[in-house]
Parts: C-alpha cells; structure tokens; sequence
C-alpha cells in the first residue's frame, strides 16, 4: 500500500470502531491487544495502547518504540509515555471534553483493569470483539499477505521435506522448517507440528524425538507469519509405502474437506459446512473429528469466525478467511488431518493456500520416498 | 527425579498454596496460568486448570491430554472435561463440603471471569501471585535444569557464531541458533535477539535482514527452554576489529555486572543491586540503561523478583534465579548488555550461565573473525 491509501485505510478502521462505542455508551475504547494496536494503528511493537477516542486516534508507546512508531504509524498520534501506561492515558483523556465512560478490550486481565482503574476518572467497561469485529473482514491487501503467507510456509516445507531421511527426528523436521522460514522474512505463524507415525492422532503433539522410520506417516501442521499475516495448513504424507487403511482415511478426509469447501460462500451457516464435512467422514464409517472444522486466520492465527456445529447461528461474509481442517483420529494407531486456507466471496471459495507441490485430492495419495 | 520424590515435590508445592489461602478467605484456588498448572500437578499440556481444594489437587483437562496427563500428573487427581472448564469444576468443587468462597489467578482475563461465575456457585475472587509466590524459590533440581538450558544455548550459540560470515543476516543467525537448540530437545525461550551494528541499541529488537559488515558488532539475547525451564543471557561481540570506544563501553558494561553480582546475596534489596550496576556506567560517563537490572526466570523467561530501583523494599531470598543485564544504549551508534543467570544463596551468588566459551571479563574483549 502507499502511504496515502495506508493512512485512509487506517483511519476506516477506526471509523468503524467508533461506530460501534454509541452502543456499548462509551466514548472511546483502550486497545491493549497487540495485534489490534497493529490492526488500528501499523504499530508492531508491544507494550503499547491504542486509544480510540471521538476526535483522534492515539498510539500510546515509551521511549523504547517512539522511533520506530514515526515509521509505521502514518493515521494516528503518537505518545511517548513517561510514567504508567493508564496514567499518560489519564492525562490524554482529560484533555478531551466529555469522557465520562470508556470501554476496554475484555481480554485485558484482572489485574491489569484493577491497575488502570486507579488512574483514570472515566468510569471504565470492559467490552468484547469490538475490533475484531472490523478485523474479521479482511481487505485486498490483507488477503495478499495471507496467501503470500501461505506461499512461503509451502516453500519453506517442501526445502524441509527435501532434507527428509529415516532417522530424522519430528523436532528437527520441524526445526529445518522454522529455519527456512527465515530466509523468507517470516516466522512461524504457531509452534510447528511433525508427528510421525501414531503420533498424528494427538491434536497437539510437541515435535519430539521420535524418528522417522523407513516405512512411516507423517502429519505437518505448519504456518507462516509474514508481515503480520499468518496462514495455516496440515498436509499427510506417507513415507515408503501405504497401507490401505491409511490410504482409505486420507481419501475421506480429503474428500470430506473439498465437499465442505464446494459449499462454502458469503451467507451459508458456519455450522452447516461444519455438518457436510462431518457427514462425509461418518459416511466412510470413521470417527469424526471433535474439534471444529475450522477458524479464522489473519493478524492472529485464531481469531473469528469459527466454523463449528457448537454455533448454530452464524453465517459466513464475503471477505472472511477460514481455515477448513477435518481429520480422523484414531489413538495408538493413526491421525489424519488435511487443512487450507480459504477466502469466503459471494459466489464461494477460493483456495489461498492452493499449490501445485502439496495439492489435496481424494484420489490422489501422496507418497514420499527417503 | 524419581517418581517418588517427584509427588512429595508436588504435594509440597499444593501446600504451601494452600497455607496462603485462608488469608485470601477463600478455600481453594482455580489455577489457570500454564506454567502455574504445570508447576503444581508436573502436566505440561494446555488448555487445563488446575484446582487446590481442601482435601485434595485435580487437573481439569480434556481428552486430547488425558494420556498425557496420566503419564505426567503423580500428585493430584485427573478429570477429564467433557463440556467447559468452568462446568465441570462446579461439579467437582459441588462434591466438596465447605467450599463458598474461591480464589482465581488474577492473570485471567476479564472476559474469562465473567464466563467463569455463570457457571460457579462459590464466590470468586481474583487473587494474585499465590503460585508465583512459591515457584519464586527454586529447589536444586529446578536450579539444575535452568543451569543446563544455560549449556545448552551457549552449545548452540557456539554452532551458530561457527557459521557467521559477512553478509549473513540478522534473522538467518537467529535461525541457525534456534535450529540448532532442536537437536538439544530444546526450543527457544524467547524470540531471540539478534542485533548488528547499531541496532543493538534497540532493546526489542526484532532479527531482521541487516547483513553483517566485515567490521561490525553483535548484540546477542539468547535462551533455551529446556523441559519447561528456561536461560536468558545476552553477549555483545565486534567483528573484524573493534573501535576504543566500543571497547570502552564494553568494559564499563561488564564491570557494572561483575560489581553487581558482587553484592547479590539472600537478604540484599534488589535496588540496591541495581544501583550498584547504574553507579558503575555513571561513573564511566555513559548513559545509564533505563530498564531495570533484572528479572527472575525459571519455568517462565520473565517472572519474580525484580531487580529495580522502582521497588524500594523487596530483598533477596536464597533460592531465587535472576539475570543481572545492565546495558548501555546509544540510539544510532551502539548498544552493549551482558546478561547472565545466578542464582542467590546466602553466602553470595552462583552465575549458571558461567561457559569458558562465552566468559564475561572486563579485560578481555571479545571480537571475533569471518
């Protein structure tokens, strides 16, 4: 973006979070969440707050920040503090008339309200999602960085799975792609998942020391953090040989998930998508996955909508971004799960995380040799 | 530890929480903190709270973790959840005779505690710091496992530096370091800090694409985390040769930590140590740093005591593991910190972070070749 469409985008997002204070009968909103501070701001540092207020948006940071602040914040003011971070907010606020109540992100800990209460005379209400709200909506550009995101994990992964061999352990497959990751300017977008063998059945496995044998799976469950994007995905492999059971798990899933994408477009319910996907592996006569089916993804790699059978009311909009991940899991013996990265538009889905080496097709199993 | 040992480690720990309850006039505690869950029950998973009633410590987790719990948790009781957290710790403290008054980490975030009493019959009261007021103290087979998250960053670090050549960047050190720590079960503590040149003034400095010169400078801030526990040291480095001024700075750096380790001994003010440490770069003409001397680290890379002249009271207690990190920061120019681990006791303090290959000597400046 220039500098120009950078600064009115900015000020759009803070627009549009003014919009919804009236409601919640504050007059401005203390943003504490790091990636909602960015998200109003361009700020990327941490210990900072952005303060919405009626007539100005307002980057409170210290000493450590202010230099680079100047560079990146291009729609708001910005404030050194000196002392504590609600007492320079005191001093901010009682500048400006008519502040009687203002509301804080929820997220904001117990400790941290009681500490900020002290300080300042506005009455203050904790409130819930209100920029998430605008965040979950992404725009063109945040869309880029998204598949941008997805691009350099799928990069980073295939040098990785290059390097693969019998003996390697699930931490330092994972740890060849962190790796890589940097030559790319990105990080990973989450702590990386290799789990071989039986191990892909735990839906959070640590990579450990486990080695890969000759005839083995794996399931990689990677992201990349790419100037503040993330993407997301799980693909399966099997090393050597298949057998025909796994083979005929991964067929399900993989089928699971291209019906629950097929249907997936602006004003379909979350949960029903979640319900096509469910369907299909019950169908193969397979335990169904119990987690959701999948959530959101942008600045933060959890973040709304979700897509589950637990929310029977929620539809999707155009200009969401959604991972889409069922699996299959079976303890001690097998886990099979297959995710990607989807922009939600009027007349459907479109794959952000589509690529040529790691394409998901039900009749095509991926095998690997070492 | 052997099992054994391991229980009555942990049923001690559950006790001295319970002995600071009756002064919060609550009867039991809701423990929500990771760290603070895995420091009372041994579970090293997520998603899990750990509950310290009267009679007995439960872990409330879900079924993804239970096998895992079951291999990690000797102390206490395992519940596997089967709806929200919150639900299911009703029932359990329901069963409990007595119980109408709760204490909560105050870490909890405000949202959570509102969802937390629609669900708990018993009055909850956040309450703060009680685990971290025990885990202050380290036993000697905590004290063992920081001293080898210590080796083993300095053992990757030394790999890494090996692989330093002009015009590598920032991040692709970072990388290889934390690569490396892979190979020793470990994982980064922090996200490292890899600063060249100038940029090591900037004390969050994110490892970017700055190439290293042929004649340059390094600023370090590196830590493992090794089965949970976790180092934190910083080493500053010139490359090709070094100018008298950086040298300057360099020594009055690592004289400032040498005077300040000193005096550190169970029963010192921690701002008393700081002074120490600031008196030694006034004396030397140079800015002081204005963030405090040190932190205490153990299963987190921040956390009690501080070393500060904010806090004018608190004193040091034999048991306690601190960094001492006085640093000079010149903004465009240079930046020096050397940081290290130590350990109080009451006869003076233990550096665990002491390696041959990375000794901190005034006289002794290290620079190194590419």
């Amino acid at each position: 973006m220039h500098k120009m469409t950078q600064k009115d985008e900015y000020q759009r997002r803070v627009r549009q979070v003014r919009k919804q204070l009236h409601g919640l009968n504050v007059q401005g909103l203390i943003v504490i969440g790091v990636e909602n501070v960015r998200y109003l701001t361009g700020f990327r540092g941490h210990d900072s707050w952005a303060l919405v207020l009626p007539r100005q948006a307002v980057l409170l940071t210290d000493s450590r920040y202010t230099e680079q602040a100047q560079g990146e914040c291009v729609g708001c003011r910005i404030i050194e503090r000196k002392g504590p971070l609600a007492k320079e907010a005191e001093t901010v606020i009682a500048k400006q008339k008519g502040i009687t109540a203002l509301g804080i992100e929820d997220r904001c800990s117990v400790a941290m309200l009681k500490g900020i209460r002290k300080y300042l005379s506005a009455k203050i209400k904790p409130a819930s999602g209100v920029v998430e709200k605008v965040r979950v909506v992404k725009t063109d550009d945040e869309v880029k960085l998204i598949r941008k995101a997805s691009r350099i994990a799928f990069d980073a992964m295939d040098y990785a799975l290059k390097q693969l061999k019998a003996g390697m352990t699930e931490r330092q497959l994972a740890a060849i792609y962190e790796y890589k990751l940097s030559e790319y300017d990105a990080v990973a977008s989450f702590e990386t998942i290799a789990a071989f063998g039986p191990n892909g059945s735990r839906n959070h496995h640590q990579p450990g020391q486990r080695k890969l044998k000759k005839v083995d799976t794996i399931l990689l469950d990677f992201g990349a953090s790419y100037n503040g994007y993330c993407s997301d995905m799980t693909r399966c492999f099997a090393v050597g040989r298949v057998t025909p059971f796994f083979k005929k798990v991964y067929e399900a899933v993989a089928q699971s998930q291209q019906n629950a994408i097929e249907i997936i477009k602006a004003g379909v319910k979350g949960c029903d998508v979640d319900t096509v996907a469910r369907d299909k592996i019950k169908q193969a006569g397979l335990p169904v996955y119990r987690h959701g089916l999948g959530h959101g993804l942008g600045l933060e790699v959890h973040e709304g909508p979700r897509l589950s059978n637990m929310d029977k009311k929620s539809s999707l909009k155009a200009g969401h971004v959604i991972t889409v991940e069922p699996g299959v899991y079976m303890p001690g013996k097998l886990g099979v799960r297959l995710e990607d990265d989807v922009l939600v538009t009027d007349t459907g889905a479109v794959v952000l995380s589509r690529d040529k080496r790691f394409d998901v097709k039900p009749e095509r199993f991926p095998l690997l040799k070492v």
